[in-house]
């Protein structure tokens, strides 16, 4: 289940273009791989499925993504992509995530937070335009500057003529820019999830790994005005699921990859950020285990951020691992050193791109001078990051709309709004504990004298200024963040609150390390990648995909099983599965079979498909992306790609690479015989 | 099924003794580690108890290791060991290994043409008597010469005196040598086979891997003078198995091992004889797959060659790879480092043994130039081979005892006359397609001005050679090559059979080979080995395991599951995972469920333990080896090593390495619910 976007991971990649090979691809619905599919499958994408499946196909805000399966709204998405909302809802009393929570009626579905649901409406390139406004730029800083004034302005602009949320993504490295369009909806509610132990069977252990036995669903029902909205275009449900060698496609959101970053940019993230970030996740996932050792109401606290730091951690590694093997770096060199000489060659070529490589190489140079600082001077605080959001918004909102930090542009407020005003709890003595291991951590990592943690911390050990700063707070409660909110700049200047006065007190620190970064670093990434995706377009035209950007793709494939550790991994695997891999380990620990499936075994047909494999192109973003057939129905719900796909945000691997999906049979197998679910397999099923 | 000694697997490397890691070790049985396993699991090995286990335990000259289960001969092993029987036992009606066998009375049994059960009676240490015959030798080759005459007088004396088969048994590479007293056993009946598709469920793909769902089991009787022996010392059945973290036992005999072969040796391995035996095998395999396509009599004839060749090929390209992994020659050059540093420090140890290493790595060099034609000029004829042996047979049985070629010693030729009797046919057709596509590759190889080729062709295509050489020849006829070997060199030198008359043209080409390999490269890695073998003893003393020999070791370890590609590979698997994985692939190919299972599948309690992984310390020639409890009791079938084990020929990876076991649980479920073979059980289970 690492395809929900790890909270944690930085984009300090940049977006990019691969050579396509079979299968590979996470492509854009306005280019898609058509004639591919044609000479290999004998199958044609149609305007009228495209359009089908992009409308029937959503984007979670808590990183995933999920799909409409029936008229009525009915929202189909992983477990672990509404666990967070699912830990929200849940009191001492009512565990929804061990327990699971099943609406019978409407009247009995839960509000769901924070949750945020986009579907896209449309898109329309705005290359041109962007470039016009950059083009007289004298530096990378300028150039910058411009960009961001020009973007702002077009979603604004888009934003007031339409009503919908409005997103300039870059695309190739920006080689092109689009302005895409989403519908928002904000009241979403919960209608069906199993028990964790049933969505999450094996547990860390088994996480990006296949064969696998997880139910790893849940429904969520989508509502505007009250109602239940129409969802005209929804999957159709195929309650059979695929068969071996199917031609299957996944629609959702891959959140990133790196797919064309230069070899110095994998270096960086080998020898730098990947393991700085491994060791604040696994420092924050040690402070956690400690804290919820306290009791069963630290440990329900605790639980979903834990989760999802052993899904970073054991996602992270992977990664770090492929880029330490030898044949990733070698083949990456090959392919870097292949488009070098092509560039070089071509002398119009070698005098606009030529010096991209080791312009890159020099902002990395320099990044690697200041990353530390961006992973550790934390404070790993829900409440100061409420904080410093309030205090950067005062700021910021004054300024014209092209001249704002990121996240501040007009097209972004109402989703930052809806963020502060979340209902959902902040545990204060989880706030305690996370803040005083983070501190312990900057400390050991960036000594005492660090002027940002000195004004942090103003003397005070690291459990003082945790305590101080969160029992003082009012960042807990959702009316106060909003009050300070609306009163402006006044209301910050004027604001007593321990953490305002903190995020006041290293404004101007915070802001020097973000415009450093942004001259240093990021501007010069933007534009030496943008040269790249240029020069990548002149070598090798235009048959190819953007690197991920948590925006819509599509991507395709068959189910395929694979050699795995000198055998070869079944296409799929069955309910028969699930009983032989608890009983294998004693039925203990992660491999617990609960009773409500080790009590109704006998009215279970035990071959059913449980989980698949294929071949399809994904990435962290598209858990609870559906798994379509060529009819357009859904036969699957992807939840994970398994261990050898982890490489995948820098290569793509059809050999071993692999997303895992649940089957639509197991689903409609379980919420039949073991949750009585009859209406909603009756809704899903158009009956 | 690694653990039948692969038939081709050339012995070039060296016995060895290694550091001994927490459950390491292929231990004698009069040597155990008693205090190893008193510290670590509180149990004591008595002499009752290893008396009990070794009289209990027997070898096989299939190539396995077997155990009595009743006190009236019954004999378990594993089907792939009783494979080469139950072919021979084959008739175009009857195909005993696919459909299986069970004899349901004592008369119903089927004799077992050609194989040969040894039990280890006694062992004596002759260190001394060996090493004073040696000591004046003023040269490799002459000491060679000393020892295998002075060998070949130890193991006749004992043999007139006994009467039983004696062997000395050369350990810690020379550093002991033993004399091995077996009672040996030729009239073996079958008793019950199941299907080969229950014996090895998921095929050459799931070979050398887990987790695991084989029945992979099979069970002979053993007599004496036309009746079944008294079989006092037998394993008591303990039908339930054993549990996760049990310590457990293996009695068997493990081929061989490399554990202490130098750098230079693993080189040599590395780089020319595995690649050299692999082109062999992958050749042959391609012939025997051509000719099992010419008609359902040539499959079934040619299948046993080709499944043992397939298993050779996964085993051999598993220890390829173990070698080419960096970390493995990384892990081998500092202990080799370590162990040369510790002699070259003491003047003593310096002066005996510190050139030991560049004399082996001398002889290598040598080896090198001259190990294609070993493997090269083999022609792959069973029929040849008879031939041969009959002609070296009449040279060598007029020399003294300790001046003959290996093979032809006194204590041998029991033995060796049983093999020339065997009744076990020999299929024309497949002989000529053998040696056509050998002679094919040799000439590819070896070019067509070899002169031993040119000696074995004589201008002929490889196709006509092959059928001149087959189609006249009657050494198909057991009774032909009786009658030639009892004829002596008169009735040799008189033979018009065309395999005789080409095993005497090429005699003198292939005795200078022999002797030549001899001189240049056995004696010098003996040497060196027994050099180093020394040195080991005095830098590190006796508390060890010498490398494995084809002689009865016992191994100790624990039940347990470990780490696999990402997750845990459990303890043990279930029945419900034979259904899993069937249907996993469709229910098709090597996945295919037999009737007898599908059909009856509500009979069986499918959490019933299947197969089951322990940490024990084994390698090819342990097959059918049992797994015992501390009672004494069998738990367990092994019948093979995980794919992190073929590495085990050169390292012992306590983190990965698993033997893998048929559950007694699962056998005794099956031959009760599938196979009603009740009278069996209640003999095995002392009822």
């Amino acid at each position: 289940m690492n395809l929900r976007i790890p909270a944690t991971l930085a984009a300090l990649g940049l977006a990019g273009a691969a050579f396509v090979l079979a299968d590979e691809g996470m492509w854009t619905f306005d280019n898609p791989p058509t004639k591919l599919i044609q000479q290999k499958y004998g199958f044609t994408l149609t305007q009228e499925w495209l359009d089908h499946v992009r409308l029937s196909s959503a984007r979670l805000n808590d990183g995933g993504s999920g799909s409409f399966v029936s008229p009525h709204g009915l929202l189909l998405t992983n477990h672990h992509v509404a666990r967070g909302q699912l830990a929200k809802d849940s009191t001492p009393e009512h565990d929804y995530i061990k327990n699971g929570f099943y609406a019978k009626t409407e009247a009995e579905e839960l509000k769901a937070p924070d949750l945020e649901v986009d579907v896209l409406m449309s898109t329309e390139e705005v290359t041109a335009r962007v470039n016009a406004a950059t083009q007289n730029a004298k530096t990378p800083e300028q150039e910058g500057a411009e960009r961001r004034k020009i973007i702002a302005q077009i979603e604004r602009e888009s934003l007031d003529k339409t009503g919908l949320r409005s997103n300039v993504v870059t695309l190739y490295q920006g080689g092109e820019y689009w302005l895409y369009r989403y519908k928002e909806y904000t009241d979403i509610r919960v209608v069906f999830a199993p028990e964790e132990q049933a969505a999450y069977f094996g547990g860390d252990d088994d996480n990006f790994t296949y064969p696998r036995y997880d139910l790893d669903m849940a429904l969520f029902r989508v509502y505007e005005n009250g109602k239940p909205i129409d969802s005209t275009n929804y999957l159709k449900w195929n309650a059979k699921g695929p068969s071996n060698g199917d031609l299957v496609f996944v629609s959702g959101n891959p959140g990133s990859t790196q797919r064309l970053d230069t070899l110095s940019q994998l270096e960086f993230q080998r020898d730098r950020a990947l393991p700085l970030e491994l060791t604040m996740l696994h420092n924050r996932y040690d402070t956690l285990g400690k804290f919820s050792k306290e009791g069963s109401t630290q440990e329900q606290e605790a639980s979903s951020d834990m989760f999802f730091d052993a899904n970073s951690i054991k996602a992270l590694t992977g990664e770090l691992q492929g880029l330490q093997e030898k044949r990733i770096i070698d083949t990456k060199r090959e392919d870097e050193e292949k488009f070098h000489a092509a560039v070089l060659k071509n002398p119009e070529l070698k005098a606009k791109y030529g010096a991209a490589w080791s312009d890159i190489a020099e902002a990395e140079r320099k990044a690697a001078s200041r990353i530390k600082e961006r992973l550790f001077h934390s404070m790993d605080s829900q409440l100061f990051g409420f904080a410093v959001t309030i205090v950067d918004y005062a700021a910021e909102i004054k300024k014209p709309d092209g001249e704002r930090l990121p996240g501040f542009h007009d097209a972004d407020l109402k989703s930052l709004r809806f963020q502060l005003g979340s209902p959902a709890p902040v545990y204060k003595d989880l706030e305690t504990a996370r803040i005083t291991g983070a501190l312990e951590l900057d400390l050991k990592e960036m000594g005492s004298n660090d002027p940002y943690l000195k004004a942090l911390m103003a003397g005070r050990s690291p459990q003082a200024t945790a305590h101080d700063l969160v029992s003082g707070t009012q960042m807990n409660d959702p009316e106060a963040r909003k009050k300070l909110m609306e009163g402006g700049q006044a209301a910050v200047d004027a604001s007593t609150d321990p953490m305002i006065v903190l995020a006041r007190k290293v404004d101007a620190m915070r802001r020097e390390q973000i415009k450093w970064w942004q001259d240093n670093v990021e501007s010069v990434l933007d534009r030496g990648g943008e040269l790249l995706g240029h020069a990548r377009f002149a070598v090798y035209g235009r048959n190819t995909y953007p690197d991920a950007t948590f925006t819509l793709r599509l991507s395709y494939g068959t189910m395929k099983g694979y050699p795995m550790n000198g055998t070869i991994a079944p296409p799929m695997t069955t309910m028969y599965g699930l009983w032989d891999r608890s009983d294998s380990f004693g039925n203990t620990g992660e491999f617990y079979l609960i009773p409500r499936f080790a009590e109704n075994r006998d009215k279970l047909r035990l071959s059913t498909p449980m989980n698949f494999v294929t071949t399809n192109d994904i990435i962290g973003g598209n858990s609870g992306s559906p798994v379509i057939d060529k009819d357009g129905s859904i036969v699957g719900l992807v939840f994970d790609g398994n261990i050898e796909s982890l490489v995948g945000d820098f290569v793509f691997d059809i050999e071993t690479n692999r997303t895992v999906a649940v089957d639509t049979a197991a689903m409609t197998e379980a919420l039949e015989k073991l949750y009585g679910a009859h209406d909603l397999l009756k809704e899903m099923m158009g009956q």
